[in-house]
């Protein structure tokens, strides 16, 4: 958290985006109040996409309607402007009969971007920019990313030996982090939009990849995507469990029989085009942003993170580094494929933070 | 520092034994004072190799020899019985007329191992063991784990990417490790008897491996050794300056005239055994052993590092991680040749401790 000023009413707003963590997903986080003779009158956040947004939330919150004539709406993000799902907030918020709005960041998404705040004071109502917003830039930081930049924001996680080995040569990897350090991963997990694997690592560790909290599940639950170009993933795999929804990214020359039974297990597949019978990179982070991720967590293996280093897709690294050695002869890098000549070359973390877990470190960073 | 109780005077001569931290290899660090009424009348510790120990220093500090005779010794490790450069501190300390000895820890040499404690009693003299006794089994971890292998005490230290790798594909690795970060080396360097690393180490680098303070030289400086089967190294390099000594371990394999060159230097040249052209390390931790060689720091490469911990020669190790990606493709990994099948196999590190150095993180422990 910043040093900026940020109103009493404004904390309670963004108090309110940090409740229920269930999947708004293609929609922010975003939590608003209403306030008149400097009490808090109504409340509201975002929640299940498709529902309504957090200041008609609010709105809809104060009974006696009279008593909106003369208030001020807190809100963390602009009020949209566009007809989505619902419809827009600022015409609710204008026919509410509210005076003053204080909001903490304009919405960079391309629908509204200042046109929330433009409609709302061609209708004489007070707007306030910039109250906690360095708080609210941080928070929706993914958001943000993905609204500027029409793409995914990707989070790689990789549990590594102190000498940068993700398994042994025998492919053994259970378990090279500690037990606090599975449960920082779970954190993670039910705070993104989906997880990303690679087929071999499905097959090589057969993980579950949801979100859990011991052995009971969150009730957010990512999107479980494995990269499987070939159609190499068996259809007897934990991650194909129904415990949440498999999305497989794959080619053409994966099998018409292997592509229907994952339909008719009531999980999905997408066809992306390919290069060497790979998926191309690009074509798939594309069609990621079409389907409205907005922040995806990679959870290896070595080759597909190397291969989205490469393209400059990752944005953010979260290393669990374990106290142990494996060494080299045939072990697996947790960085694979990439290739970096010189010391001004690699790739150096940006706002890096430490972590300890037991014994276990955490260095997380943006590159 | 453990809880362990430890009178204000053993107190005393622990801190004499923090002082003067010049090489007196292949002896201990010892301190010693004299307690007379309640008051310190005399103190000593080891200096120069070959100079007279802590006990008979502390005997000759007291002027007035009278005082003596009703006076206690505290002593951080046993008292020598036999004649090594100096004649026994025992005899001295039963000549001087103490009639109280305290002792931290028996010395784990052969050649004294109780034996001093012994004739001390067998004179009527007074010995209690075990005041402090864990704070200085801590301190001389090197020597007693010297004396009681026959070999020295081997460290590893080395400055890896967040990946696991200690150089780029072009053998690029300044600075992988920030300023704070090589200071904290340097801390190092000078509290061991020597350096260790291998020839195309010395070729990539062309390091001086001294102990520095910026640019000053300590005045302790470890022995420079580097193994070089082939007599690869060329002379110009800057370990052979003469800032300090330095000792190469080759083979007969090596040219006759390099070797030559190596003595007209002022440096030093020893030959061992080889095994496929490269040389026996068992014999060449044997022949380091003999030379009096306590504790022995191994700055890489990972071929070295590998081949030492696969002979289960390392007994602790101090990985500098950076928060930089240097990625897999032709990088030089930071335990190279070590290779390991599973899981339960993997070297774990105990007693592991974690410092952080500006962005730069040190975890260390034992193997």
């Amino acid at each position: 958290m910043s040093n900026q000023k940020v109103s009493q009413f404004m904390l309670e707003a963004i108090t309110l985006t940090k409740k229920p963590k269930i999947n708004v997903s293609p929609n922010p986080f975003v939590g608003a109040v209403i306030v008149r003779n400097n009490k808090i009158i109504g409340k509201g956040s975002t929640r299940l996409y498709g529902g309504n947004h957090a200041e008609i939330i609010a709105i809809n919150s104060v009974k006696d309607k009279k008593k909106l004539d003369d208030a001020t709406l807190y809100s963390t993000l602009e009020p949209c402007v566009h007809f989505g799902k619902t419809p827009p907030c600022v015409d609710a918020i204008i026919k509410s009969g509210i005076l003053r709005v204080v909001i903490a960041i304009i919405d960079p998404d391309k629908k509204v971007n200042g046109k929330g705040v433009k409609k709302l004071r061609s209708n004489l109502i007070d707007v306030k920019i910039g109250d906690g917003a360095s708080i609210v830039r941080d928070e929706l930081k993914e958001y943000i990313f993905n609204r500027k930049n029409s793409r995914p924001y990707f989070s790689v996680k990789l549990a590594t030996s102190i000498d940068g080995k993700i398994a042994t040569k025998n492919g053994d990897s259970k378990w090279l982090s500690n037990k606090k350090s599975r449960s920082e991963v779970h954190q993670f997990r039910k705070n993104v939009d989906a997880i990303l694997i690679g087929s071999k690592t499905v097959m090589q560790d057969n993980p579950f990849l949801t979100a859990r909290n011991n052995d009971k599940l969150y009730k957010r639950q990512p999107v479980r995507i494995v990269i499987d170009s070939k159609g190499a993933v068996p259809l007897h795999s934990n991650i194909f469990n129904h415990q949440s929804k498999t999305l497989v990214i794959t080619t053409k020359f994966s099998s018409a029989n292997w592509k229907k039974k994952i339909i008719e297990m009531n999980h999905d597949y997408i066809e992306i085009e390919a290069i060497d019978k790979q998926i191309n990179l690009i074509k798939f982070v594309e069609k990621m942003h079409d389907l409205g991720f907005i922040h995806i967590l990679v959870e290896g293996g070595g080759k597909l993170v190397g291969a989205l280093l490469r393209y400059q897709l990752i944005n953010k690294v979260y290393f669990f580094i374990t106290p142990q050695i494996i060494g080299s002869g045939g072990s697996v890098n947790a960085v694979d494929g990439l290739s970096i000549n010189s010391m001004a070359d690699t790739l150096k973390l940006r706002n890096t933070s430490y972590k300890l877990l037991k014994n276990d470190i955490l260095v997380s960073g943006e590159i």
